[in-house]
């Protein structure tokens, strides 16, 4: 039975024309590599074809053994087109879509030209939003490589954008991870101006995580495994860093339902309890952290991006049911039978909620739109 | 409110005497180093303190910039005493245990070596269950290394001793993994005795996944998250292997809970469903591997260790209430506070239990004990 709530998606991807040609100008990792266009047949009718651009995002993107031509991944029309965006949310009873540009964001940028890109992506992103008649808003991205007063102004810059609802990080920070101490201005702004960061995995985990025979598998164990550990591991470390006990009014939505923290918290909360590292010679506690539980529950945010009631419910159960959003991770995971109007990741998604909530129709609208648009403020815009 | 339930434990470690001298013979990792007894001090009329030995499993166990004496992990008694188990049993009203071998097993081995010591260690498990008057029973452990023929050997023997009730095995197979084909012939002898399999991780993940600041937080983030992320891919590439398609009556049971397997489960059967390595040119799918959730519900059991009730909830939900089963980890985790008796790692699991059971006393019996009774078969032969 399909839901009679109106959807609100707050995790959709796109890359916006601006950031494609960012990629386009660029030969090393990230870039974007165009293949020549197919030789026409003379002897066929039919026109010329065009190869989808390639996106190189990771050095295994582009092995030596392969032409450029297969590298990475292509990026079809359904990366960037609002139109595709919208008629995919028309077809999935999506009433508002909460856009955030896809890895690998501007993190790999030269400090000197981060912030003016940033200001460029972000200014399309509020120009797509407006034109789009209230049914798209966006998380902004951040020049994380520019200088501390550069990131702040942008945080600040992005609060007068109307239609800009947040902003999307990685997890490499300047290269250190997120429990680096230089990106307290960072927290610092996010914190003062009450802007919520969404926190999305990028680079995986190591290739030899995964053993020999990970290509045999195709992408499942790095998406289904590495880019949740990832996510995990980079709150893990925020946590252990002391940055929620620094910043204690931090407002973090975590994607794909947190990773895996909501499962691991409370091996992580025992094994801080258990660790002579955060003691003195005579027991006491002297790198006080927050609770693992108070942080999810005051800090912390989840998408139900997980294909699955078990891990949705635990979801909920880990932050509370006024705390996990409905997202859709498009354009990831289209159908495989390009006959299909309905999206079986998305179909998965709403079930998982509709499960994991016992017939509670109170829950299933929070979660499904309501919580989004408290959270978000998406009410008084949308028409 | 303490439980009134009597506890069977199915996760809690021993090393016995063989084990720790065959250590002890060794100077490459891995190996018991035992350090020089303190001097003693002439005017002291203290006895002359022996150090307890370190035991060195991984490279990063032993830094240069460390003496050996402070290399890798103390072994006090309490991770080879019978007594202290019994003791710590007693304390917490643990009715029977089930002992397993702590990593590194025999993995590391030659193979003209393995199957001796798998004798030797196997048969002195069964001498300390059969003299602990019902107490404790044990899963033996496997010559991995050894021909197929010993492997299989063993498997068989191991039946043949009256207190061993499955074998443990670690991630890392012939150092290919467990979804090396190479390793068929152990499962079909596991399969076709019905023989329990407790999977338990050993190396983690590589440190540079936890970042420069790994050292500054103990062990924190490679127990807490390297361990079961370890047993979440370990499990996965069996799945994505066909392990449980070739040996579909394999009975497997997941340390902490299956790592993350219950919440990302669902992930990993999206990921899969929307691959197109498993699929043919038209569509469909030419490497077929049974659901997910189907191999959880009829193939795996889970133990307890998860030290929170979301996650304890989400492993009932994943498996069913019939298939997780109560565990404490013994001797890991002690309290910090040296004189406690009781060990909040194990009232947190206890209570996790409890709380994941919303009060349903016959959930909360089985998975503190009735479960391991009836799977074990520990029920005729305890006194």
């Amino acid at each position: 039975m399909p839901t009679t709530h109106p959807l609100i998606d707050i995790h959709t991807h796109l890359y916006p024309p601006t950031y494609l040609s960012l990629l386009s100008s660029r030969t090393e990792i990230p870039y974007l590599f165009h293949p020549s266009p197919t030789p026409t047949d003379a002897s066929s009718t039919l026109p010329t074809t065009s190869p989808h651009p390639r996106l190189i995002i990771l050095p295994t993107d582009a092995p030596p053994t392969l032409p450029p031509a297969q590298h990475g991944r292509p990026i079809d029309p359904s990366y960037s087109s609002v139109a595709q965006k919208l008629a995919f949310m028309s077809t999935h009873n999506i009433r508002t879509s909460v856009l955030s540009l896809a890895n690998p964001w501007l993190d790999f940028l030269p400090a000197a030209e981060a912030a003016l890109w940033a200001t460029k992506v972000n200014d399309e992103f509020e120009a797509i939003c407006a034109d789009s008649g209230g049914r798209l808003f966006a998380f902004g991205c951040l020049p994380v490589s520019a200088s501390a007063d550069e990131v702040c102004n942008e945080i600040r810059r992005l609060k007068t954008l109307p239609h800009i609802r947040g902003v999307i990080l990685g997890t490499s920070g300047l290269g250190r991870g997120l429990d680096d101490a230089a990106l307290d201005p960072m927290w610092a702004a996010l914190e003062r101006s009450r802007t919520l960061v969404f926190l999305h995995p990028h680079y995986g985990l190591p290739n030899e995580v995964f053993g020999p025979r990970v290509q045999e598998y195709g992408h499942v164990l790095p998406l289904s495994l590495g880019f949740p550990m990832e996510t995990t591991v980079a709150f893990t470390r925020m946590l252990l860093s002391g940055v929620f006990d620094r910043f204690s009014d931090l407002e973090v939505l975590l994607a794909h339902a947190g990773g895996a923290v909501p499962f691991l918290a409370g091996r992580v909360q025992s094994c801080v309890l258990h660790e002579r590292h955060f003691r003195d010679a005579v027991g006491n506690m002297v790198r006080k952290r927050r609770d693992v539980w108070d942080v999810l529950r005051k800090n912390v945010w989840l998408d139900a991006v997980t294909y699955g009631e078990v891990a949705t419910r635990a979801a909920v159960e880990a932050v509370g049911r006024e705390r996990v959003l409905f997202g859709t991770d498009h354009p990831f995971f289209p159908p495989l039978d390009d006959g299909a109007e309905e999206w079986l990741s998305v179909r998965t998604n709403v079930e998982a909620v509709e499960g994991a909530s016992a017939g509670n129709e109170e829950t299933i609208g929070m979660v499904l739109g309501g919580n989004a648009v408290r959270l978000l403020g998406l009410v008084e815009t949308v028409k």
